[in-house]
């Protein structure tokens, strides 16, 4: 695969910190050409399943060839695999602690790699930060044209997670809050193809928390001001919003319960 | 105009989200070499005044023919209109709803173009984030060397906001906090020029809240340890310091009160 | 020295303004083709000796010839000199107030030049923004290969800060901890040299707060989830960590007292 000289990062390490400085450091040593893009740093401490839900959400608008490092590695030092996989036509790169598995999983065809060969390594490998010993410098070498499968061994067991799916129960499609984004909005894992099989032609009754809405809108401003609504995002997703106010604010659970709580559909005529 | 291959983004986004990423990716999908620079993505949201106060103030410290994205668009999904702007030899891109009309109030060659062609936008365009599927796709395309005025329709008529201006009343200069920044400075509307037109030759006498300063300093320095000062700052305006110390905590207003607050110049003598 | 067309910076402007991106478009008119790399921008307020040790323990991982600016400046607009120094490979540009001290002082054939050429500098000089009209462009002209002794005059008294080095009183090893991670992580100034040297083949009794540890681990998951534990760090520091916890917490010392506060090292046997 040709690469396009772009390497993406997710990590939970926040921006007051240099480590991400580091890895750039250690990036552009190997690449002087190499575009960096930050995805974002504000992943939880050890957020796997929010690192790899946001990964998934950005990668595809990325050019084929590019680089995705996430370093999200609460394993780091102990004997997990360190990954290099290729899946649709981009590269990941990061811990073996599942973080790739949902995109592994939707590519039958992805090529997932143990890195071992630590000539593509930082020559000083500490316990406590392979994404500057490892995965920086691992990336640098894929954005300049080295193999990887050259850079390791192929593997077919990499670790897996759950990924939390949608399912109908007593005739009601019940999803869960993945992400609450910087708007306030609750955004679900209800996908739009599954929302409209299972609604055919019925009116949605969507509720959450203590808020109850009776249609889909395309927009923010389809309502009154500080009204709630639903509607499909720009990813695709079922997202539960209030215009010009914060949805998080609106729903009546603890701020730190929403993400994972309960979205219900019913069909309602 | 020459394209600079320089990209700036102001959002009310924040850094959690993937939605800059995204940005990025799409903007380097269409051109790689594309230069992409963060100006802000604190802007309160949907703070239209305040993300074009911070434009203003910095895109003249880029090169001529520099693309300057803005996303602050309480209305997008709605009929308002899709802006690209060249004025003062700069490109402007956004939303229709005021955040560039005070750099097209200044400029009367500005040259204003609702953007409709949309072979320069993402094939898919959803309802809720223009940002990614117009703007970065049109500052992409600017950025390598794509006519404005091919892109849609000149318009006469680009949404207007109101601009705060100091005026004089019973003697007095009135002026208003437009900024509050990271050090607690406080950053007014009145230029070095309408002080200096209006105190002639006059001592300033200058409060706000309940600080009173009688001279113009020329840096924080000039004073000691504590005490307030005001001085024409390096965008050269008006502001409101306290020589290591916040401004913001000592006025004696309320922090959610001081954007907006007044500050009055009289002549002492 | 060979530029190799890299800036870094670090400043303790925050993410919230647009001085910094009024610093890159100064960067950017005078070299299109410069690489800026934010280190951070979340030094305390006047922070030098926090951004002093973060240059420190960054920039070797940049390619030699990179420019570091700093910009914690307190002293702008007073007689606080200028500077642009050469040490260890690379650039390093800022007030003279000691940020560059313990990178001098490490390397004795360090050149020392006090900038004076205003013909690098922006045209007009603030009394308040030099990051912008003097540092900026001082470092843009470095990376195209302006020598840095044509900018100004060698100088050898730059201003010195104190750095806390550990000692030993009473047979233990004193350190102090200079910074506390996104993770809660307390790191501290003690060497793995010194703290070799000092234990020989005993077994460390490190105290700080109402912590004790008894032994030196590898990583973090080398002990139980919620356990305090010891290491040498990625930067060769000594570094005190809970296991999937936040040592700032577990210490029992004031979050606004950890920074300074003492660690001790005894032999244990």
């Amino acid at each position: 695969m040709k690469p396009s000289g772009i390497i993406t990062l997710v990590t939970d390490f926040g921006i007051v910190d240099p480590y991400l400085a580091m890895m750039k450091g250690v990036i552009l040593s190997i690449n002087p050409d190499a575009v960096i893009v930050d995805v974002s740093h504000s992943i939880m401490t050890g957020g796997i399943a929010q690192a790899s839900g946001i990964l998934r959400e950005t990668y595809p608008f990325f050019p084929k060839g590019t680089v995705h490092v996430a370093v999200v590695d609460p394993g780091v030092g102990s004997d997990r695999r360190l990954l290099g996989v290729e899946a649709d036509g981009h590269f990941f790169v990061g811990p073996d602690n599942g973080i790739f598995w949902p995109i592994i999983k939707d590519y039958r065809d992805a090529s997932v790699i143990q890195l071992t060969e630590n000539r593509y390594f930082l020559p000083h490998i500490t316990s406590t930060f392979h994404g500057r010993e490892v995965f920086a410098p691992v990336a640098a070498h894929l954005t300049i044209g080295t193999d990887l499968p050259l850079m390791g061994i192929r593997i077919n067991n990499p670790v897996e997670i759950a990924i939390p799916s949608p399912y109908i129960t007593d005739n009601t499609l019940c999803g869960e809050i993945t992400r609450i984004d910087n708007f306030g909005n609750l955004i679900s894992n209800i996908t739009k193809k599954e929302l409209e099989d299972f609604l055919k032609y019925s009116k949605p009754l969507i509720s959450i928390g203590n808020m109850e809405i009776k249609r889909l809108h395309d927009t923010y401003l389809d309502v009154e001001e500080g009204e709630p609504l639903a509607l499909i995002n720009s990813s695709g997703l079922l997202e539960i919003a209030v215009n010009l106010g914060r949805a998080s604010e609106y729903a009546g659970i603890n701020r730190d319960e929403i993400i994972g709580s309960t979205v219900k559909v019913s069909r309602g005529g």
